[in-house]
């Protein structure tokens, strides 16, 4: 597995609190503070992908990595109004799934439920876990996933590990869509709050 | 549509730290970070009230916003232990709902159970969806919605576009509750980490 | 009930920082916010004991705090796929349940889920929710809970009231586990951002 292309950015000012801080906590042997003054410039970025393999209760328990908890209800069945799914998809670097033997880059675990009569419309609270020689931490995310925009934004709330207490943005597109089988999710990430 | 009731409040401490970050990032082309040094200063305050009319199976599916996506659980159905209702919300300025053509400040997005035996109380998490001409983005909220309280605060954990990276605190009060067929919550959320 | 073991490392940086800000906002009536500059150096730590009793339908209605919101999906049965419980659970500051009129330190009020083929998994979210002499107000929690590991993180994303604003990590650890009628959770808390 490649290491994942994050980059660090750290603007002029970043780097100036960074330097006030350090006076007073050198002696400090933990991960340092570094908060981005601006949206332009995420202390870290990197691109990944969901596959999210839906159990369709016929003949894929090997490879599905979600499962429906509950079923649409009456109010809109046709766009799945109340169904919630939990998963554990794999999460890649690259745009395909994982094969063979090979890693993914991290485990997508959480849920997501349909939430609109009119469309198609959904809600996520999920954990990105790295478990690697890259990287070894969870990234947590929550928010509207608003599926008629092309891109939209949800929240990184918190990190664990190598993510410890990061915040920022993690923008969704649509990357694949087989029905009701698979969907990819691609990911950009940006953290503008980082410990390092 | 009226602009939303939104007031900065900026301290002189927070001024100066801004003026300090833009002594070195003047030249960033994205927004800037303000963190508010004290409980009593948000960086920004609105009230809006979220309208949440329930699915009642029989006959208000074009009314309804709401839905059960599970029943309550044999431990206390009196209380709706276990329930899980999955919304689409108007959330508006005033506190009535829409009339005619007139389009919602925003839509609240999102989740809420009952956990209590003893008596009612419930679980939030949910997005404030903004878009419209005077905002454009999302707030996320989640928490204990302890409704033996007037007043109970459930947390902003994060934002995306007019609301980037924000935090906060949201103070719900029940406005109105109609049975189980209608309650309006009101919502005073006050940000106290803004992006500008 | 004792007070909680709560100590307070400030550092030497966060101590300036603070001083700073005193500068400007001393006229301020609210709470002071600290960060800490380093994960070595948490402003609040607190040890609390989650006692989860799961409704087993036939007998336990009086002592249960917890019940399936869903039951496990034919995907993977023996590791509960998709079984969503929600609960509100006694929290306490010793590793034992409350005895007879003792009031718990906290409730814990939320859900997991279950979201493993291979293994127990599981994802949380919830509140601690503190009504006492002690400390008044909520921290809200969320993330992965990586079963397989003996400790793992999870993400304290917001807090109201004694834990206003607040963000940290809580660790994790099975510290008792009696099949599916009873499991306590040791939750070693930590905040980097508090506000006094």
């Amino acid at each position: 597995m490649q290491g994942l292309a994050a980059s660090s950015k750290l603007s002029l000012s970043v780097v100036v609190v960074l330097f006030l801080l350090g006076l007073a906590s050198a002696a400090a042997h933990g991960r340092k503070r570094i908060v981005s003054s601006s949206s332009d410039e995420p202390c870290t970025k990197m691109t990944l992908y969901l596959h999210d393999i839906l159990y369709d209760v016929v003949n894929n328990t090997a490879n599905a990595t979600s499962a429906e908890a509950t079923k649409p209800t009456a109010l809109s069945k046709s766009t799945f109004f109340g169904e919630l799914v939990v998963f554990d998809d794999p999460v890649t670097e690259r745009n395909a799934l994982p094969v063979g033997k090979e890693v993914p880059a991290a485990r997508g675990q959480g849920f997501y439920f349909y939430d609109k009569k009119e469309s198609f419309n959904a809600w996520f609270g999920l954990s990105l876990v790295f478990n690697s020689t890259t990287h070894r931490g969870i990234i947590n995310l929550m928010g509207a996933d608003i599926m008629s925009q092309k891109t939209r934004d949800i929240s990184v709330v918190g990190g664990t590990g190598d993510f410890f207490m990061t915040r920022g943005i993690a923008t969704l597109q649509l990357d694949a869509n087989e029905g009701t089988a698979y969907f990819r999710l691609k990911m950009d990430i940006k953290l503008y709050e980082c410990y390092v």
